[in-house]
């Protein structure tokens, strides 16, 4: 088919994209909350029957948690077979109120679609699906196979598709996994995402006496949990963001002089970041560039704090207990395994006496690094040039993808990371969004990516 | 009256005294939380009518806040006058699920009787109320002058009172305040306390970028509030308990020799306690005694820590806001005004670059130290080993009751604490209890202290 037919078919279909987004995106699919679970199936469900309205006979396959939906086009002799991997639950939505519109109603505002999961990553996994399924509706076969596994537990860490992959490896099979989860570099400017970080998730508990206790009768006799949980945190980092745990940084990969010779090229601007996000002045790991810090260099964040007095007014106690959820983002070539054991040396060196700690690991994977010079990236390069208007540009990301490493591993499959969102869209806070332009001229790179990938020499 | 007739009668009336107390403590007054206005309002009302049914005058006194109740007993030519001070108000109760019975229905078991407020302060200031008001009732005048303020905001920092005080003067001009809102040294071994410690409260807050922020796409570029908050109470004390704020230690009066080798005497059983409290070991400040650490030595405590995600699972972010509650337990004669200009300049100091933060202080006092050789001191040591069969020991207490000081000084009278109360008392924590045998002895005790004052040279 003439890719002109093609776009001018889209076009035309445009106004039912954005209406089926929205009504995917009015499902609360929160996977990490138990009440949320029917929510979950439904969302499951409406996208096994958008594939099922395209003629494709999807599965929903169970898991020990949620479940995943896997469709594919036929098979096409000859020609390369594609995966498009993507996720269909979303982050949780507190704090509440701090939305402009309700996270599951979703509200264009000045040319964005604001909602939970807007940007990551139903929006963004739906462009491969409407290019595909009108192209199917087209008449015309592509010139490739497609494999969609859009999964429900992405956002609790892919525990239990990973455990499942070996098994899977057979109808997974492919040539290249492709993946829209990440972002352009900039408004105007896409890319096509080479690295991802890794990622390891922990909470720590400091216990002290057995209940909460009078400041004024015990202050001066026990350590305060609240105080021990300060120090251990802060003894993990320096105050220019460098971590201090014993080995971290012994199996960090450095970046190469080309990369960062390549990411120098690139618009930058500290200030205007800066001011975007709400902040006087940006931070980190001296030495390094802003998007050096966020995309190549290990870092390490407090994700919540807990203990003692929350409510209003004074309350002069020594907490029985204090927590702390945190979170290491991980390069290549560190092991999140070699991290915990690590963490555990470290905390055993710090904990102060008269209280007892426990650490609990939840999820960890590595980074990850792809070959740049793919005959896919060759693809994906015209593909979004065609729909862009504008050449990608090649940059790494902060976030973290942990089934990415997994696929390359059990599949042996080249990947391809071809964002469409943008770095304020909000993920994983209150308002996040999607430029609408952006995702109809996602369906549309996704559609020419079919093309070019079916035409590959 | 001689005093074996009076000590008949108090124990003919002990089932009633229980029974009043159980009364009293039902009302839920926890002065800190708005939605039990009323209730604060019916605990005045309680005491009031008890003084009333007893044939005193008392008045509801009106402040800005919750009222105060006063009464007195007819003057005496030519006796002492005696304040006695309590409050009727208590601190909140959560965490609610670690009472094994509830804070409002006080229950008696193993001797105890369990409830919020039952040892601070309800249950020890009834003590000198059960002992005037059966006095009165046997239609005997008392050999001294009685005066009562019992107040609702002592919980909250008996900020109206303080203010109120000078124009209070005349009403209540005394020669010796008379406070039962301490404990004795052990079980079996009362006390009389003669210094306290003084208090500073505050409350830090730390906000970084505008909203909370996805970890792995700005892991690396912004400081973390919650690292910050973590960093900041961390560098305020080292890992001894010795605070680490410019100045700190400047105006900490030490302890005597004479004071330090009487404590030395007291049967402080350092495993036993660490045993009571849950904890393997004591903890602070090297080179001083546990009781020193508590009584005499200025300490620091995080009350309470909130940031991020505290729900279910995993949530990766930079959370937008952090924030602390803390305090400090002073001791003579630091000045907490003094103290929060230090903690300013310490903030200044060391916070780091890419958030702002912003200090409240809430409620300060300076610590206090009486007299250990006044006449009442003498009265008080003979009525409480009438009462108790043993001698009290002089000690300090590590608590703080803000508006002794203020008392000293505006009414320039003498103090007497007499705490009836134990260290495992949980004051201030779930399962707070008053032993009833005490109840009963401080009400013994109370009403000799009367005699015994009442007749001094």
């Amino acid at each position: 088919m003439p890719a002109s037919t093609l776009l001018d078919l889209l076009k035309e279909s445009s106004p039912r994209h954005l209406d089926e987004l929205v009504q995917w995106l009015k499902i609360p699919s929160v996977s990490s909350d138990t009440s949320h679970h029917q929510d979950v199936q439904q969302a499951a469900k409406w996208v096994a029957d958008k594939f099922q309205n395209a003629g494709l006979s999807p599965e929903i396959l169970p898991t020990e948690g949620h479940p995943m939906v896997f469709a594919q086009t036929p098979e096409v002799d000859g020609a390369p077979i594609v995966l498009v991997y993507g996720h269909y639950d979303v982050q949780p939505v507190e704090p509440l109120d701090e939305w402009i519109s309700g996270p599951f109603e979703p509200t264009v505002r000045d040319g964005n679609l604001y909602a939970r999961g807007a940007t990551d990553d139903k929006g963004q996994v739906l462009t491969h699906i409407q290019s595909v399924c009108d192209w199917l509706a087209t008449g015309q076969p592509l010139p490739l196979q497609v494999k969609f596994l859009i999964e429900g537990e992405e956002e609790v860490g892919s525990e239990n598709l990973e455990r499942m992959l070996p098994e899977l490896r057979e109808r997974l099979a492919c040539d290249c996994v492709v993946i829209s989860d990440s972002g352009q570099y900039a408004q105007g400017q896409p890319a096509i995402t080479y690295g991802l970080r890794g990622i390891a998730t922990y909470e720590l508990q400091v216990d002290g006496p057995s209940q909460d206790l009078h400041s004024g009768s015990f202050g001066g006799a026990v350590m305060n949990p609240a105080i021990a949980v300060c120090h251990l945190l802060s003894s993990m980092v320096d105050n220019q963001g460098r971590i201090q745990i014993n080995g971290f940084y012994d199996q960090v990969r450095d970046l190469s002089d080309s990369e960062r010779e390549q990411w120098r090229r690139l618009p930058q601007d500290d200030q205007q970041f800066a001011g975007a996000i709400g902040v006087e002045k940006l931070f980190g790991e001296s030495g390094y560039t802003t998007d050096e810090r966020r995309w190549a260099r290990p870092t390490f964040d407090v994700n919540g704090l807990t203990s003692g007095h929350q409510g209003e007014g004074v309350k002069t106690i020594i907490p029985a207990t204090a927590s702390a959820k945190f979170s290491f983002r991980l390069v290549p070539d560190q092991d999140p395994k070699k991290l915990t054991a690590m963490l555990e040396q470290h905390l055993q060196d710090h904990a102060p006496i008269g209280v007892r700690w426990s650490l609990k690991p939840s999820h960890g994977a590595p980074g990850m690094l792809a070959d740049t010079d793919s005959r896919f990236v060759h693809a994906a390069n015209s593909a979004i040039e065609s729909a862009f208007g504008v050449k990608p540009v090649l940059i790494r990301e902060g976030g973290s993808i942990p089934i990415v490493t997994r696929f390359q591993e059990v599949l042996e499959c080249d990947c391809l990371l071809l964002g469409w969102g943008l770095s304020d869209d909000n993920a994983h806070s209150p308002n996040e969004k999607f430029r609408v332009e952006d995702y109809h001229r996602g369906i549309r790179a996704s559609a020419i990516l079919w093309d070019e990938i079916g035409n590959l020499p």
